[in-house]
């Protein structure tokens, strides 16, 4: 029961790290002497200091003996050397006695080391506290370390009856400021933003988060024709350019060459799978016309219903072809709450039981 | 404070009588004395006693005088003799020396008369408390007996992306069971369901509330053509008829001769006064292709989502013509909730500040 509560402390410290610690995972670690928290740390950024190590000198800075502690930690510790050294080995210097951990690492080339190295070395490892949270929270980092495809999310706004636009293509505004400002919060989640070349010409959207100490995004933009890069030799400026990278797919690769980056694909799993080799975990796909292409490989699903009605319009998903009622892809919700005057619904791909 | 409590209670005692009290109202009442409860009671049933008469009977059984008690009242106490005599009269005679009130009665031809009877019997009247719940408690009441026109709920089981159908008209199951049993609950508030012909004809629904001492619903049939009438004269039994009363609105009115009551209209707002001149209060739209005629006379909407995709299939909506986003009808959310795998969303129309 405590191993829980200090768990949940643990796993609140690592979501501190949202979007920052990307293609990393989020880590909190709490460190309790005596029933005492003595130390608590999570990863800042990509490439700092490990949770584990930051709740160490948390605890020695505030003056504490570390030797016979236990420490609480969201992911298993690492056993090998990256941009830090490894975990597991200070872990055991430090004299930590017993070990709780909310989840092995997914990595299957590591995945049980950091364990199998402190019980040889004596610790007490317990595994599984809170293990359903730990993976939730880093469902980006389980997906792309054991695929190397970045966790694909695709937010829409739709009226209650479904559509992204009236007929002639508007659709500013379908939801309200307060679901916008939620959005920004799901950029900071992902590494790329992605969008149709229309949206771009039309919306000339920054694709940028404008939260507080939010990281540089990828900017993804599908055009196939080289619309993009047409309208910028008219002599238009565009604000995607203005902060992040743009990466463009497209079958006109050419026309890019001097603006930016761009690939001469245009497959949805192709495209997924070259942003998984630049090393991108995550990827927002914002544009609607664009999300029924990659509804088949979509990991969750971020809804935004405003309150109104079109009646006709333009539907996200038209791409699909749904004959037979079983047929229909499924779905399992995870999440409703409101957002303003909307509401946001979260979904899984897949049945699953309530 | 106190206040509140008590007719919290009132209110949670009133709704008991959901869905058997149409047209009237649902009324709770408690008598309290020296802050304890002596009595509590609820209008049951149209044309039972009145909650405050019940209340009374209720205290008196219970061997308490009721003379210098508070009586808590949901609904200002008639001063006229409908089915029941006045409660206004019986509340003086009986001594209750101070009345609370939710709100007062919205019927425009008595409204006040009650609190005026009262006061000049020198009986402390306070109005108002709770009164924003006593009165979306009792919204179908309030629509109907002030503009004597049904009170209009649409009914709807979409998609995530807002189809009610496939394209080849297969719409089972899109929710669950869960969701059907939800659709229970709305039909026993109602007095009227209504679909149209092919939902009769395809479906062969019963169209009554199967929860236990739910009273029997008229069935609302819009069947311009006459087609129900053809598919019983070749031979077609249909459950609609098993129990309550069928009405139809069509052009072929003649073609119903023996079957049930059918009137020659077919203009929506037109059918709504026919309903209410028969005396229904409410009536609840479960037809999505008939759904986009009526919404511009809904007074809510009960959308039910279940989990599914299908790209393309049958709008509910598609009758309006919404060009401009401005003109787009606007709604405001009520409320949100899970029911098995899909989720409820009740919304009222027109805009309004969260």
């Amino acid at each position: 029961m405590s191993d829980e509560k200090f768990m949940k402390l643990a796993l609140r410290l690592a979501r501190k790290g949202e979007g920052l610690t990307n293609p990393n995972p989020m880590v909190g670690a709490v460190l309790v002497k005596d029933n005492k928290i003595i130390g608590t740390g999570w990863h800042k950024r990509f490439g700092d200091k490990h949770a584990e190590v930051n709740a160490i000198e948390d605890a020695k800075r505030k003056g504490y003996t570390i030797e016979g502690a236990t420490l609480y930690v969201t992911l298993e510790p690492c056993s090998h050397w990256g941009k830090q050294p490894p975990c597991a080995d200070r872990i055991i210097e430090e004299g930590i006695s017993r070990v709780v951990i909310a989840m092995v690492d997914p990595n299957p080339l590591v995945s049980g080391r950091g364990i199998k190295k402190l019980k040889e070395a004596g610790v007490e490892v317990k595994v599984g506290v809170l293990e359903e949270e730990a993976k939730k929270l880093n469902e980006i980092f389980v997906k792309y370390i054991t695929t190397k495809i970045p966790f694909v999310s695709i937010k829409l706004a739709l009226t209650l009856d479904g559509f992204i636009a009236t007929q002639n293509f508007k659709s500013k505004w379908i939801t309200d400021e307060k679901a916008r400002g939620e959005v920004q919060k799901l950029r900071r989640r992902h590494m790329a933003i992605m969008v149709g070349a229309n949206t771009i010409i039309q919306d000339n959207p920054r694709l940028d988060c404008r939260i507080k100490g939010c990281t540089e995004k990828f900017k993804v933009i599908l055009d196939s024709q080289g619309k993009v890069a047409d309208f910028i030799k008219k002599g238009h400026k565009l604000r995607v350019f203005e902060n992040g990278k743009v990466i463009v797919f497209t079958k006109r690769p050419e026309k890019f060459k001097g603006i930016c980056e761009a690939y001469p694909i245009t497959e949805p799993f192709e495209i997924l799978k070259k942003l998984g080799e630049i090393g991108i975990d995550s990827v927002l796909i914002e544009g609607g016309r664009i999300a029924g292409e990659f509804l088949n490989f979509a990991d969750k699903l971020y809804l935004f219903y405003g309150p109104k009605i079109f009646g006709r319009g333009i539907k996200p998903f038209e791409i699909l072809k749904v004959r037979d009622i079983n047929e229909a892809p499924k779905f399992h919700i995870e999440g409703i709450k409101r957002v303003g005057k909307s509401f946001l619904v979260t979904a899984y791909p897949g049945d699953r039981n309530v």
